[in-house]
């Protein structure tokens, strides 16, 4: 039950910034242990949307040193009936609702043990039934850097909610994938991943298929390409994204979440003719 | 006059976060003592909006640690007639220009002393006239925290600007609040806090009107209602919340700050008939 | 080769802050030096426009602390031909692309040495194409901390990339400069800085005009002039601005980057009658 050599706290929530709910957990977190560090991951997840929240959380999570706790925050259920959690792994700590929000991070960290947060002790006094980011994570992710060990905090539990990002399929003869996020430039990732975009490919000719426009090959990086150009890439988080040389794709081609991606094979016209 | 142990100081300004004007304060009290710990409040509060930063400071002061730095700079005269101020409760101390900014927060403190802040000393050597966020309260907030006492910024004052919300007024046998704050969900918080609400309310049947829409109760969270349903409850800070279940009431209803909101009592059915 | 005593290390870079792409780098970071305190300058430089992140990177670096790394990444070539730089000079450490990021905020500063960032075993293992900020820079930054000298990490080199701002000229015997960057206020910073004007102006009699709009005078602050009135003044990096009291120029007047501003002399009534 040493306190932590240096706590590192990140915080992921859909607050926004122009309120006092980010400030009120990080006055919390530092009113139980002022040598924490906290971190924003990101404070602009699209209110309760806890997909979008999930995989801005998976992308970022595992650059973080071993012993941070994550502490994630999209809640639309806040005093409802979800349990608030804290699971551990091998390498970190995650604290939030059990709605689904860590499930795609966990889904490359070896899970150790999990609680439900039952003990009122190491929560704000009063609880509001609109705010547990400040009445119950912050202070038990606080507590939880002065050594307090994860078993203390409740009641130990075998599983927690998953959430299923919509799986690349093989849909007549073409890979079906889809927008599951578009960032800041505008560039949209979708859910095809480098392995099953491999698997499928396997070195034959192919092209891609976006809202009717055809791209045909798959870019090394944003340089590629003429200026204002659609193109394809595999992104920093090795999923295919769709970009636009110098622009931005989602503006310009109004590309959206939820869109449709193909990867078509094409004949191969050096064996046949 | 020993050094804080670990010096913490907020920041909440009407400066946004895509110029150089908040990350210029920073390094300035960083440059005087590299040990502080510089955490935003926000930077979004709408330009020279005084009474919104005071509602956004009031709502997240009190969860830091006692001894912590609240450096507010929301500033419209900057350079000209009002004064740069310090301000010491027995938990905390206040810094930024005399306008009002901390009076909603001061209401909960007890002042221990106050400080027109006249030492150029402690501020940047050359003062220009649009930016004494950078040039004199970043400054002094630095050497606060290297233990040089509060009196010696200044000359003591009695007194401060004070600025006061809309009360909320019983008119006609109606409570009469306005919405007050719109938060980043589009939450419409409102005027009128809980201890007044029960004073008014008494047990009594009431509904609650805002935009000639009825609400016919108080909600326990977020979660409650149909999806899409206005509904009210009283928030994180004790104030009357104006909110739609998975839903922004400010864009659904086209609700804004100061639209009126009214607590009316209804004719007891069970006790007339 | 000692680890540096505080360590800082500022981050400007155009990736917004609802991605995971800002966390990942100081996740990384704080994997390679959990000491370092990371101070964001901006994350909301427009895309890829680099002449926008050197203006305010200049207007915020020399305020840091000595020993200060700035970590600046508006990248468009990523993965391209532009080399990753390390800038040393005799008061803080630059590294990013080198593509005139840095060259506004080296004006002020004495070059001791650059070098082009080639040893691997700085980098993070697997270097993405599209995340360098990530990948190459953020590491390169953390393993600086630890006291590893700049020689270590690469080639030495004699010049880097330069950018330069339109400088104010003289034309038809008036001073003309243009909108270089519009602030969160609305403000329109222009490129005419004070010594460029004192010496176009001389004491004698002008006037301002830009967008057809006349300004009479240099105020002394943003209090001055009527409400809603168009007003000039010196700022605080130095550069003549267009404001409008309790107002947004911007917005009001439709004014923009890329606008022109004329400073013209005026006959002297006092002598010529």
């Amino acid at each position: 039950m040493k306190p932590f050599k240096t706590p590192i706290i990140t915080l992921l929530t859909d607050f926004g910034f122009k309120d006092s709910y980010v400030a009120s957990m990080k006055g919390v977190i530092l009113n139980i242990n002022p040598e924490c560090r906290v971190v924003d991951i990101t404070h602009q997840i699209h209110p309760q949307d806890i997909t979008e929240g999930a995989f801005v959380l998976a992308n970022a999570f595992s650059y973080f040193p071993e012993g941070t706790i994550h502490l994630a925050v999209v809640d639309p259920e806040v005093g409802g009936a979800r349990n608030p959690i804290l699971i551990v792994t091998d390498r970190f700590f995650f604290i939030g609702p059990d709605n689904g929000i860590f499930s795609l991070a966990l889904h490359e960290e070896r899970m150790k043990s999990a609680y439900v947060l039952t003990e009122r002790r190491f929560f704000r006094p009063e609880i509001s039934s609109t705010f547990h980011g400040r009445d119950i994570f912050a202070p038990v992710a606080g507590h939880l850097t002065l050594g307090i060990p994860p078993k203390a905090f409740g009641k130990r539990i075998d599983s927690y909610k998953t959430l299923n990002l919509p799986d690349p399929m093989v849909k007549r003869r073409r890979l079906v994938g889809e927008v599951i996020h578009v960032d800041a430039f505008g560039n949209l990732i979708t859910s095809i991943d480098q392995v099953t975009f491999s698997k499928f490919h396997q070195g034959r000719p192919f092209r891609i298929k976006v809202k009717n426009r055809i791209i045909p090959r798959i870019s090394m990086g944003y340089w590629e390409g003429k200026k204002g150009e659609l193109i394809a890439l595999f992104g920093s988080g090795g999923f295919l994204e769709i970009a636009v040389r110098e622009g931005n794709a989602q503006k310009r081609f109004q590309m959206k979440r939820g869109d449709k991606v193909f990867i078509e094979p094409m004949r191969d016209n050096r064996q046949t003719t």
